[in-house]
């Protein structure tokens, strides 16, 4: 049904209350759902309903564990990720404001931090190049493996440039959890080539995949990056990751941020963004192709277009649900 | 046919005296060159025919145009895009060794520098996290255009280990351009889905495709993944991009060092990689499936058996012209 943007950010508002979040928290919390819930991407308000984000009863506060110049790595304190990975991105802008540089990673949280582009647009809008990525406990299979040993381990670029910052949010999996979670619960079927079976086979029943394994996207070099985000988000940050016995209590973030200005003249560099990426969409186009879109120009198209309605089309289940969590507020 | 590898040693070393390099200059070619030739990547010896590698006639020495304690970029004045990177590693490692990061740039060259995988194991043997890219001309096409506007812009990561780094060496190209020229010589079909014709027409002919356009891997996240090496190795270095005017002749590579201590102790992090890497080799695996190979280990085998031997496989054609012109250097 169409719900107006005020209406649905009431809702989500209400159930971040319901969740025992104070203001602050609930003002990241719904500018990271709201983000991909205005721009199409599986990672919105569908989080906020099931299990739900209720804060752990073991959390304490998120503190800096190690510091340098450079560098931090975050104890998130079971906080929910969002908050803790926004923290880090604070932290790491700070460092690179200072020293051209700055990386921090954070681990002990079990919640997904929703759609990283939200924070690698963050980085990108303070004029730094910005590589942000989170590990999960094993839902995707290696390549060549049956066994569902690595996160969906998603990555996020945000390269900032003179004409709008080019934000790349992808999962190394052929699809997000998320979107076999979605399949499931809609009763669709996921496409070919994502997902196999308990014995290997391949699969496009959703509850088939979440017994067997995701695929990871485009073959071993897709797999082989997972792996990569599998260390960037584990070890590197203090977290688990696949094989270890805490491996679902213990996920991982990093947050870097370059300014360019360590390289090259700032102003040029962004100049030479906006530039590339004009020649790009210029290109002559396959047979069909109506627009050549750049990574987050897809989220951006439909973002403006709902905040030019000031309303959008949400699935009547998940809209009665959220109105549910949000009504148990009060 | 078989050839003993100190001959292959000896022809290498020959051809680039023919090409005018001097001995340090020599070592680090022939090492790159030779990375790739023993571990059955298309990036080896086939450089030295044809057009080989003669020194540009309007080169000079590779200077520092730009330096912080974290970063430099390099003026590659014309020299071999192998010893430029080379020498960008070298400082890269140094910065990182003083203060847990570096990051070193070039541009002004116009040569390939081969399989990059052997610049991100050596950042990775130094116990540093790797990452390293190369832009070229264009030879890609964006997702949804037939325009050859993106270089394959290869991308490699050294992950430090206990057990062996683990080197991940990509082009984000669903087939690197080299490969093409080889199926090109050897009068090869292309795999399926790899190219297009000048048209955008889906192409098996090398030729078609030297006409036409590579396609990334993956789809749109291969070629988001391109777009981003084309930004890290292209304007964030001084080097050209697609739409430039000197995009032929500037050329740019990127290497990055960090130090895991930054933000974890260094040895646990190494004991964590290795224990990860046996945990995804033990994974059960599709039928079919002899061994679960992480990224560089298939390399890693082919080295180390033609190493057992002593000799290897080479293509008769590639030998005699290899030997024609070593000869040429008396």
């Amino acid at each position: 049904m169409r719900i107006p943007l005020d209406e649905l950010r009431a809702k989500t508002d209400g159930a971040l209350r319901f969740y025992g979040y104070d203001a602050e928290e609930r003002r990241v919390l719904s500018e990271v759902l709201l983000y991909a819930q205005l721009r199409g991407n599986n990672q919105g308000i569908i989080k906020l309903i099931g299990a739900g984000i209720p804060r752990d009863a073991a959390s304490g506060p998120i503190h800096v564990e190690h510091e340098t110049a450079l560098s931090a790595r975050l104890d998130g304190s079971r906080q929910h990720g969002m908050l803790v990975l926004n923290h880090a991105v604070d932290l790491a802008l700070e460092k690179a404001k200072a020293s051209g540089f700055g990386i921090v990673g954070s681990h002990n949280t079990a919640t997904s931090t929703g759609a990283i582009g939200y924070f690698a647009g963050r980085i990108a809008a303070a004029d730094c190049i910005g590589i942000v990525a989170s590990s999960s406990p094993g839902s995707v299979a290696f390549h060549g493996s049956t066994q569902a040993l690595l996160g969906t381990n998603p990555i996020a670029f945000g390269i900032p440039s003179m004409g709008g910052s080019l934000v790349l949010d992808m999962s190394t999996s052929a699809i997000a959890r998320y979107g076999v979670l979605e399949a499931q619960t809609a009763g669709a079927e996921l496409p070919a080539g994502v997902a196999i079976d308990a014995d290997g086979a391949a699969t496009r029943d959703p509850s088939a995949a979440l017994q067997g394994a995701i695929l990871p996207f485009g073959g071993y070099k897709g797999a082989a990056l997972s792996l990569i985000v599998e260390v960037l988000a584990g070890p590197l940050v203090g977290a688990a990751c696949a094989g270890m016995a805490d491996v679902s209590r213990n996920w991982g973030n990093l947050a870097l941020a370059l300014a360019p200005a360590l390289l090259v003249d700032g102003e040029t560099f962004l100049q030479q963004v906006a530039d590339l990426a004009a020649t790009l969409r210029a290109g002559t186009r396959l047979p069909g192709v109506e627009a050549i879109q750049l990574p987050g120009e897809r989220g951006d198209a439909i973002r403006t277009a709902v905040e030019a309605e000031g309303a959008l089309e949400i699935e009547d289940n998940l809209w009665q649900e959220l109105c549910a969590v949000a009504a148990r507020a009060g």
